[in-house]
């Protein structure tokens, strides 16, 4: 699979930085994401008051993103309607910016997320959606000044710092603090002060991330992985899956668990193991341990992410989740997944910096 | 990939019924389509006028589906917001099912998609719609006695007959003329007499689907492969994909070509080939064909299905697209996609008919 013709070269490990001895950059700024969510919910929690007001008029949502602040808008959306009761849509940029077609959009919360905060498709679909009669919020690591946050009526700027390795870390998982804050100004059922334990939890799986050897382990040499959870979890199964593309070329497959059943399943093997993310508790970890049930007992891998003792003991090995209340679970899900993405690409020879074929600010039209 | 272990045995080719001697269900329906979508659209192009009554008081859409009826419920969301210029959601069916949430759907045109009419969670989904306050529509080759036309206010029956093959072929493009007529009945600005010339230029496409052998031999025995489109043939590049995962075993990943630039490009190299689907018309056209280009300058495989000559000229090896206007083409565009599944598989020793790990009504909670 890692042949010489490339869609582009992208960076490989020299022999003094194998995986033994190397720290990257995508490693440090994994480990930068404590710091980087305090930040972030000290500046956007006091914020809540204005999301309240700017969307009073409003009833349905819609998301604007690609890539993974696109698997940070699943979050949102899951969290937005199951939540706040809010009919949530994913955008298809597409009619906005190719087909240039005006929709109705009075009544709708339009919300832009871009870590650059300067993807053109993305700002487009945004003053898109305002002219077509939405309010709009951006959110964005890219600062006051960036183009997504000067088309919005409101701009919910993450203070994550700058990122330079190419797979997104931190501006990910406080992608997510900002659409957590945005649900409390929706007026999420939930409690807030539980935002406040994430930097600790996710602290602490940095240091704890369970039995990274063995996944690693268990993934290095597979053409192909399929990647599931549900609810609120989908999300992080999707950022895990895109990850793995990203940064380990693998061929990984991000599914809810009910779409695996709907055909995907077939493709479940002895060589193409499954990652199952589960958050500890919540409505969807009981048939996240079935789903590794059904695929340990078939004989192929199942590798659980979080899901509590339950989904470990079900799973031929596992790394652990945080303990986070299920609606802000996905904030520290996603880290042991980042720490397994790094760890294999160094195993696979693969820089995770600097993966072929990407920049770091996408260009789409 | 075929070893011992697996979630449960498909049905594997005997040497009597080897790539050249055979035919299975699966290619036996694929011919049926011309008759099937020709019944279809005599039995619901009349039907535009209750469609239209139905939504006099909705601006907004919601499509509940899961597997091949997701697909289709892509092609209607794309169509009726570039077309009907009314914001189109897909449901997340667990908010109803799993995390029990109340939204406010006043004003929301719910369209439940299951080829059985059966599977429980879509019944479940669109009845939780209505009592949301959405109005409610079936597609469904089901019939009006079951369980999904029942709920609804309007059925729109398919016509396809009885599918014996798990892969759904003819109850999938005729779920897409279903769609296509809800489109007229939302008023979409299109020539509905397009929609007449579906069943014939089908046809064509079963007898002449183009380099049908060049794409089996450039895909057999590749691990993965990365299926992409944009706009109204993204659905297409998701059904392809699907088709060649449950029949294939192919980890295929269906992307639009947008996302696939946002990450999962890395992927794409001399033993992991894109197959790019386009109308042979319309805005999305010229990046395909670009992408073609890019794919192919590297040194990988692009193999075109639709989009006419330059995207031919553009491919390693390619598929006949339908002479069709961009709205309808998708009706045609996953018949050679269809076709190549069925020989794939054949090729690879798997019966199309009965994959392993799948039945034909999936239930999932």
């Amino acid at each position: 699979m890692y042949g010489p013709h490339r869609i582009n070269n992208g960076s490989h490990l020299t022999e003094s930085e194998d995986e033994h001895c190397m720290t990257t950059k995508m490693r440090s700024e994994i480990a930068e994401q404590p710091a980087a969510l305090r930040a972030t919910l000290d500046a956007l929690l006091p914020r809540t008051e204005e999301v309240r007001r700017l969307a009073q008029d409003t009833r349905h949502m819609l998301f604007i993103a690609r890539g993974t602040s696109d698997n940070a808008a699943v979050y949102g959306r899951y969290l937005i309607e199951a939540r706040a009761g809010r009919l949530s849509a994913l955008a298809a940029p597409s009619i906005a910016t190719t087909y240039r077609r005006t929709l109705d959009l009075d009544g709708v919360l339009a919300v832009g997320l871009s870590q650059s905060g300067r993807t053109e498709e993305i700002v487009e679909t945004l003053e898109w959606a305002k002219a077509c009669g939405a309010k709009t919020v951006a959110i964005t690591n890219g600062g006051e000044e960036s183009p997504l946050a000067q088309a919005a009526d409101l701009a919910l700027c993450t203070l994550a710092g700058e990122e330079k390795a190419v797979p997104a870390t931190k501006t990910y998982t406080t992608q997510l603090a900002a659409l957590a804050v945005l649900a409390l100004g929706l007026g999420a059922d939930v409690n807030g002060d539980d935002l406040r334990r994430v930097p600790d939890a996710v602290e602490k799986l940095i240091s704890d991330p369970g039995d990274l050897d063995a996944v690693v382990d268990g993934l290095a040499g597979k053409p192909g992985v399929v990647v599931s959870g549900r609810g609120l979890a989908f999300s992080t199964a999707l950022e895990l899956a895109l990850k793995l593309k990203e940064a380990c070329y693998m061929h990984a497959m991000g599914l809810s668990y009910a779409d695996l059943l709907h055909g995907p399943i077939a493709v479940v093997d002895e060589d193409t193991p499954a990652v199952l993310v589960a958050s500890g508790e919540g409505p969807t970890l009981a048939g996240t341990i079935s789903l590794a049930q059904r695929v340990t007992g078939a004989g192929a891998s199942a590798f659980g992410v979080g899901g509590g003792t339950e989904l470990a003991a079900a799973s031929t090995a596992s790394l652990n989740g945080p303990d986070l209340p299920e609606w802000v679970s996905p904030l520290g899900l996603i880290v042991p997944g980042q720490l397994l993405t790094e760890a294999l690409a160094r195993r696979l020879g693969i820089d995770p910096d600097a993966p072929r074929g990407l920049n770091k600010v996408t260009q789409t039209d």
